[in-house]
């Protein structure tokens, strides 16, 4: 059977007021996936979340009442669809436990997409100085591997939206134009990729049998790119040099240090991936993963200097 | 002196890039108020928040670094304004301790607004049931109080964003066109206004010494109406009279107590307002307390039936 063949599975989305949320949404009921959201009755009492989901809703959504908190409905909403994709804020990732039971009690979702996304919390090296943000989802990947439920994770790396506006100096609005802070040597390479590119990735992974219980990674062409490759990029655009300054590891080390929780968050993620190169220093198939570039080699997406001209 | 002869008090505003918080640092801008922004750093790693700081910057909005957990920074920022006006999420209430520890410490600030906004927390007969929602805004009162900091408090109860879209229908994104649900009699006031008059009634009453150690009620005449009145009012704009369910008392209490928190935080407000009359059983001058309308009787604002127009 081709992928052309195939029924659009039913996919329920929690979260989908979210900043993924709602483009996965929108992802699904463009490829004509039958689409529902679990909504939490309050988020209806906020016009903000209810304009978003108006909008969704005007599109084809379907949305169901209940949350992650109340069995009864997991249950309920559960039999409806196949397909459950789970887009929270990082520090809910554990309220996903109740979802997780309810998902091996009812037996019949085809695939569970975990609210992972970043980047793989199995192979960050900072697990223990991120005050639980990649150890509660490495905790629920052990919990689905021990409940046996069939299961995607898209690990997209950084959010467009996250520090890039920058040109990853925490602090500034918008990127430099005359000085900017490279750190460490400023040649390990991160990846940023668009939302709403994350959410088409994700959709296309959906039914595709070669992603089961595997980690679909994203690092697209354009979108991976050393501080030094980013600088450059930049510079070309302003048809300016910058002065560069270098942190080092141990000043990035020591204001992660100094800086409050959870300010030092941004110079935490910068750490794992600008020094110790968390998002591209291990080869995607020896790992067991798999690329979402080879697997969908059409899908459009927005490139970094496509992004940065946004910027000029 | 004249309102007009006095300079204009230097202004910081906290919580910036919230909802009300940034209609506060344009509505100060706006006034010619020197207004300022404790930021914190991790704020300008969102894409979002760094847009809207971006914007308010043009505006002539200087942004000062530092956290309501750091005091160093907390005395440094408070040494360089006059006035200060917090405008945090309902939760984060009681992280304005530190703050009014180092307004005390530093002496020289005029004025405090401390993050109430909402309904009068004292004045509630639901702060028992409302998971510390109220009873965290009055125990800031009292710190207040007890470290004699001059304070105004803008009670402006709901936002024009809260429930109202719905016409007060939890659970529904839009205003009903066929059925509605009325709480109690239906015959109990309430109050609604848009988070941008609540900005401009809230920096009118900065410099305003009538207003120094006092509650301002906000009640703009077109903003106060029962449940009744409401639908009246949407009936004659849509052109068609709607089938009338009531929900008693009784029947509200037993939802708030079968729905978990914080899906049951939309009806303990309902029950709050339309049933207990929370926003407007008492005579605002016999409370001690002031009229905005009166005091500032030429400001402009939104009413409830302009706001309606706009979702027919």
């Amino acid at each position: 059977m081709s992928a052309e063949d195939m029924v659009k599975s039913r996919i329920m989305i929690i979260g989908a007021t979210g900043n993924l949320g709602h483009h996965l949404a929108t992802a699904a009921l463009r490829s004509s996936h039958p689409t529902f959201a679990l909504v939490r009755p309050s988020s209806f009492s906020d016009a903000v979340k209810s304009r978003t989901l108006a909008t969704l809703s005007d599109a084809g959504l379907v949305i169901i009442k209940g949350s992650l908190e109340d069995e009864a409905s997991l249950l309920e909403a559960l039999r409806r669809v196949d397909v459950v994709i789970c887009a929270l804020p990082a520090k809910q990732a554990l309220d996903q436990k109740l979802l997780i039971q309810a998902i091996k009690k009812v037996g019949s979702i085809k695939k569970f997409i975990p609210s992972e996304f970043g980047s793989d919390p199995d192979k960050a090296h900072v697990s223990s100085m991120s005050y639980g943000f990649y150890t509660r989802k490495s905790e629920i990947r052990r919990v689905i591997e021990a409940e046996a439920i069939p299961y995607t994770i898209i690990s997209c790396n950084f959010y467009m939206s996250y520090l890039l506006h920058s040109l990853v100096q925490p602090g500034l609005m918008v990127p430099p134009r005359d000085e900017v802070t490279v750190f460490g040597n400023g040649n390990i390479r991160g990846v940023f990729v668009k939302e709403s590119d994350v959410a088409a990735f994700t959709i296309n992974a959906v039914d595709d049998p070669r992603t089961l219980n595997k980690v679909v990674y994203l690092r697209p062409p354009g979108n991976v790119y050393s501080m030094n490759e980013l600088i450059e990029i930049w510079e070309s655009k302003i048809g300016n040099k910058l002065k560069k300054k270098y942190k080092s590891e141990e000043e990035l080390l020591a204001k992660i240090k100094e800086t409050p929780y959870p300010d030092n968050m941004p110079f935490i993620f910068i750490y794992s991936t600008f020094i110790k190169g968390d998002q591209t220093y291990f080869e995607i198939e020896e790992s067991g993963g798999l690329d979402g570039l080879t697997l969908y080699p059409n899908l459009a997406y927005t490139t970094i200097s496509e992004y940065l001209d946004t910027l000029v």
